[in-house]
Formats: structure tokens, sequence, C-alpha cells
């Protein structure tokens, strides 16, 4: 395969070295993907790739070769770069010679369409990257309709949250609102049944009511959630803490709510 | 307080670089505790304090002045060092001038007492330190017996599994074994019902039956259980996947199960 070489001063390698350090604006919600499994994975979801960065000399499986072409023949633009360039755009310990920019699936709030028991998780303020991308793998694992992210603190381009997701982000449908009250309206106007993820005044979460439509919140690591999200009458559901610590990681928290409201809406 | 001060050259400032980096052995479970939080920590717990270093310039919260005093009754020894010393220890940005050398409990497998409906989880070659941490805090929360390890591939003293375990990898007890063998048969002998948390030939976990004392086995994030786990008879529970994705986060599956046998024992 004939593709142009570049070294570390084309402005495609900056790029990439901006994506990954959040250092310029990023309207086109690109990720960087790196490696034969990341690669399978933007090909299989049909993601759009901006750029793929190829340096044969790093690849080591035979299928990372044969893939290079798929992946160069779908890519806006291709580049060739030697080991030197690889190794400073890539966070891995051993790159493996594929790399690219793709975008995140853009989700528009008012394209979704839900069913009589929809079930969807509202993250808000959440602040560890990884903990978003693992809220975003149990969403699609659990078969939730999407996210809503309110008080955002953390970029869906993260690296991390990237990682975590094991690239259901692709596929798991994300919205954000800036104000907390326009995602109580949207949600009201949806008629979903709001639960606070929350231990104080709250019922155990098995007791809790999940037919309809259901929306779970879950707040941030450090302080919960916003006060925006009180004050409407919302129930909140915990799940007892029966040790020593006073809460759940975030993500195992929402993901031990899920799984209640999904068993609860199919029987199981 | 006046305390000894203490160099970078000094062998106990040697030594928590080791701990942190794994590059000596640790027979006695040392780990680093960093910050007012952390040694609130070891005082509420009341776990050994090896050695405490004292930087009061970078102290910056009133109660970590007097907390500093506690903590140097209570450790074994005490130093003072200086800003630049605590920077070449501490893997915190901002570190607050509290570090310590603290132990691990021990736990004898031949010590534990079980109940009628106990609750134990095994790991069996978890090799993510984060997973392992959460799953502690998870184990906790739940009211677990203990955590059982086989196959370990991480060292419980791995400062990412006491950050992710909030503390509570010092009240939950840990025993390990080396041989799997051993744990199958520790676990026949105390009577436990053995559930292998894999997807294929499973039943969903909802139907499983948790009565009297539940061992629930999760494997490694790469390869899932070892073989050694298989041919006993033990049955297979599995949390239905719904979506694109094939497998939950490891901490995230095993604490789904875990309330669920949680919920199922206390009839929530």
């Amino acid at each position: 395969m004939e593709l142009q070489a570049i070294g570390v001063q084309h402005p495609a390698v900056r790029q990439v070295q901006h994506i990954q350090n959040n250092t310029a604006p990023n309207r086109y919600k690109l990720f960087v993907a790196e490696g034969l499994w990341a690669h399978n994975m933007l090909l299989e979801a049909g993601a759009p790739i901006d750029t793929f960065f190829w340096c044969p000399e790093a690849i080591y499986a035979d299928e990372a070769h044969r893939r290079a072409e798929e992946i160069a023949a779908r890519a806006d633009r291709s580049f060739r770069i030697s080991l030197r360039t690889l190794e400073k755009i890539s966070e891995r310990d051993k790159p493996d010679g594929l790399l690219s920019l793709a975008a995140l699936p853009r989700w528009d709030a008012g394209d979704l369409r839900f069913g009589k028991t929809s079930l969807v998780l509202v993250a808000d303020g959440l602040e560890i990257p990884g903990n978003l991308g693992t809220l975003i793998r149990s969403l699609d694992a659990c078969g939730a309709d999407c996210l809503v992210l309110t008080n955002r603190k953390t970029r869906l381009t993260h690296p991390k949250v990237i990682r975590a997701s094991q690239g259901t982000i692709l596929t798991v449908p994300t919205i954000e609102f800036e104000q907390t009250a326009d995602a109580v309206a949207w949600l009201q106007r949806h008629r979903f049944t709001v639960l606070l993820a929350d231990t104080d005044e709250a019922v155990n979460y098995r007791q809790a009511n999940y037919s309809g439509r259901t929306a779970l919140v879950v707040g941030s690591e450090r302080y919960g959630i916003g006060k925006e999200w009180y004050g409407h009458g919302y129930q909140r559901v915990a799940v007892p803490m029966l040790g020593s610590g006073d809460s759940l990681n975030v993500s195992v928290s929402a993901s031990v709510l899920l799984y209640e409201a999904r068993a609860r809406k199919s029987s199981w």
C-alpha cells in the first residue's frame, strides 16, 4: 500500500496530540483509536474515520496488515508514519501500527424514540473518565435506551472513556443538556418516571416501581446528584450499604440499579 | 512536634519507593497511605502504622496538623521530611504533608467463621488493580464475608487497589490460595454452593438459587475463570448481555451478582 509519508511536524500528527491532551477545540468529537481491536470496532460500527496513520514496521499481527487496507479505503485521508512518529502519538507501551482519528456518532435528543418500558440513565456531574466509560458499557449490556449527561465534567472523547466503554460508546446513544432544567423538562415530556440514586430518605431499590419508562439519575463521585434534580417530587432509591464504607463506585451502583430495572421490566 | 529530620537518601524513604514500585519483597504487606483522608481511615480501622512521614510545610488543612500528632503517637517510627523529599515519594499532584507506610491486616482461612447464609466472592486471576479495589468496596457494601483470591495477578498493596477500595481493604477479610484446588476443597469443607459467573451454558442470575452459603466466582478481564474451577459440577450463572458488547466490567458483574445474592438472602 502506497501512502504519503509524514513526520512529527505534520498538522495531522499535531492534531492527534491536541485531541489526546484536549488542547484544542474538538467540534467533530474526534477521538484516537489505537490498535487492531479498536479498528475492528470502528469498522464494525461503521464509524467515520477522519485520518488513518499507518506504521507497517510496528504491525505484528497478520490481521492488522490485512485490515490496514480496509481502513485506508474508509478513511478521509491516510498517511504513513515512522516508528519514531508513532511513538510520539501512541499512548500504548507496544503500539501496533494502526492509529486513527475517528468521530463519535452525534445523537440528537429530538431524534430518539422510546417504547413503553424504556430505560435511560442520567449521569449528573460525573468526574472520572473510567467511570463514565464503564457506565456506557453497562448501558449497552442491559439494553438501556440512552445515556443523558447533565452538568458534564468529563469529555466523551477522553481516551479512558473510550477504553472503559470497550467500544460501546459507538452504539449507545448519548445526549447532553447544558441546563439540568432542560433535561428535567425533556424527561417529563417523554413521560419518564425519574428515580434519584440517593441514600437519604430513600426506598430500598428492590422495592421501587420500575413500570413504564424509567430514568435513573446518578451523581458525581464526590458530591452526588446536583441540587437542580431535587424539588420535583422524584422518588429516591438506595442500594443498601451494609459495611464500613458509605458508598459504592458510581458505575457499580448505576449498574446494580440498571439491572434491577431491566430484570423487573423483563420479569426475569 | 519534634521529629528526626531525614532526607531522600534515608532507607525509610527508599523503602516507600520500593513499596510503590514493587521493587523489593513486602512480607508485611506494607502499603503507602497519603493524605488526611487515608490517615483518618488508618486511625479509624486501627491499622498498624509502620512509618510516618510528616512534612508540616505541605499541610494545608488544620485537621491534618492536629491529626499528625495522633499518627506520630501510633506509628512505630516517625520522621520529618522536606517538601523536596515529599515530592519524591508522593504520588499526588498536591501532597498534603501526611504520608505513612501502613500494614494491611492479615487474615487466615482457618480463622474465618461463617453463618448459615454467608456470601463470599472468589476473584480468579483478576489483572487490573482498580477492578480489584472496586470489588473490595462492593464486598464491604453488600456485607459479604470475605474475598478469596486464586491465581492472583495483582498485589493487594498496589496503590490503585488501596485507592479504589476507598479504605475497605482494611476491613474486608481477604484470603489467598496458591492452588485453586485448595480453594475448592476449602469451600467444600465449609459447605458453600459455588456459582461460576460465565455466559456459556448458564442460567440467568435472577433464576439461580442463593440459599445456604454462596460463593460466587468471577474470572480475569481477558480470560474469564481458570479451567481448574470447572469439572466440579458447579452451576454457571450469567448476567444477560443485551447489547453489542460481550461482557461487563468484572467489578460491575460481580457487584450485580453479589447484590442479587444479598437481596435474595435478605428477602428485600
